[in-house]
């Protein structure tokens, strides 16, 4: 059943090499839906722009330090001056201006793409996204949403607790907790297409389909728990126990 | 205490952007402790080799089908004919040739920086490194070591089990098990140099100094346990559960 929600603004980074796969149409498929709905889509094709991902001192047209590269504290003078790389400048204009980020990508070795991992790098800059105690509940993404949309090779019951991997949550907590809910994001739970690479048409078709319902009701989608820096005190130190909730 | 061993072929991958870093300054010392106990040793710094790590069908010199690019497929058929592109067979060649292959770099988003997440999608290639039951104790890199050595800017009680992020090994547990355990690699427990962007010099050597010491056993180092193929089934169920194994 669709779920009525008011518009939103939607921002998908979309990263796979080959522009007829399978992960490329779930994109499309996100695109069109999402606008289907009365949502406003913007996209980044991190293949199609030739993104550029290696975080290094040619990011920063007037570096604080020219002589040291300390990354994070150019990346704050860079935001803070306007004078951070311009491609960098415009992502960053298009995450903080979505209700909405969809990450669309292959799983590369239990993680993403490289082109992806340096948009990450380049785009969730230091002073802005995150810094000082502001992470978790408390980063400078809060408020936003996330969707993660991965393809994998994979069969679903290999990542069972007592499958031969264990949760693919757990193998992308690094992206799922240690980046996206860390800026404060709030993470909704993964779309995950299975064995993408061995299955016939007829079950891409029936996963494509599965994705759009998953789409339309995703404004109520309740996102996943994680940490919150209210039960630390400055030090982080823990105040409180909240069990497991490091699993993921 | 030194532990004897009979010389070994190290291959370090270095990963900063800034060539005066402390974890730069990791890289020489463990470029020097190595030679002075007479192991062979030879680098890859990603950053001053300007290494590519954007995986696509340009990494094909012949692919065997140029309208439709399988990645993992091209691989193979890129290393059997000798076609894929050559800085990768480079790279393949160090991997190969080495015992002890050392992974050197600061912590961007509880991963690898883009530029060493690249290698590791372009040079771990598919039909000599991994592949169809060839993965866990029967990847391709079985018999061979790996040390991760890593900087970060967090404080160690914040990756307690109760601190604020969870353990490093779990949030690392995509490199670890499903990157670096999966090809047959043998993971040794990570070194792992904390809060270096905030410590004194006298930390900063300390902590080289107990880099060192640890270099010096490294060939009596008992490595990570991890998962076993022989606990499954021809099609990946379990035979004996492991318990919780998965968590790293």
């Amino acid at each position: 059943m669709e779920v009525q929600t008011d518009p939103l603004k939607v921002f998908i980074v979309h990263a796979h090499p080959e522009e007829k796969s399978f992960c490329a149409a779930m994109q499309r498929v996100a695109v069109e839906e999402f606008e289907r709905q009365g949502h406003e889509v913007r996209v980044s094709d991190l293949y199609a722009m030739k993104f550029n991902p290696v975080a290094s001192k040619a990011d920063f047209n007037n570096p604080s330090n020219p002589h040291y590269c300390s990354y994070a504290l150019e990346q704050r003078h860079g935001v803070a001056t306007g004078t951070i790389s311009e491609d960098i400048q415009e992502e960053l204009e298009k995450l903080l201006w979505c209700d909405l980020l969809v990450l669309n990508f292959p799983i590369f070795w239990f993680s993403t793409p490289a082109i992806l991992k340096g948009w990450i790098d380049r785009v969730l800059v230091s002073g802005k996204i995150y810094g000082g105690r502001r992470f978790y509940d408390f980063g400078g993404l809060a408020g936003k949403r996330v969707l993660v949309n991965v393809t994998i090779g994979g069969q679903e019951h290999m990542f069972n607790p007592d499958g031969v991997h264990g949760p693919l949550q757990l193998l992308l907590s690094h992206l799922l907790r240690g980046t996206l809910a860390y800026t404060g994001l709030q993470v909704l739970s993964p779309f995950i297409a299975w064995h993408v690479p061995y299955i016939s048409h007829n079950a891409r078709c029936e996963i494509l389909t599965t994705f759009k319902k998953r789409l339309a009701s995703i404004g109520s989608d309740t996102p996943l728990e994680f940490q919150s820096l209210n039960n630390f005190d400055e030090n982080m130190r823990p105040i409180a126990s909240r069990g497991n909730l490091f699993l993921f």
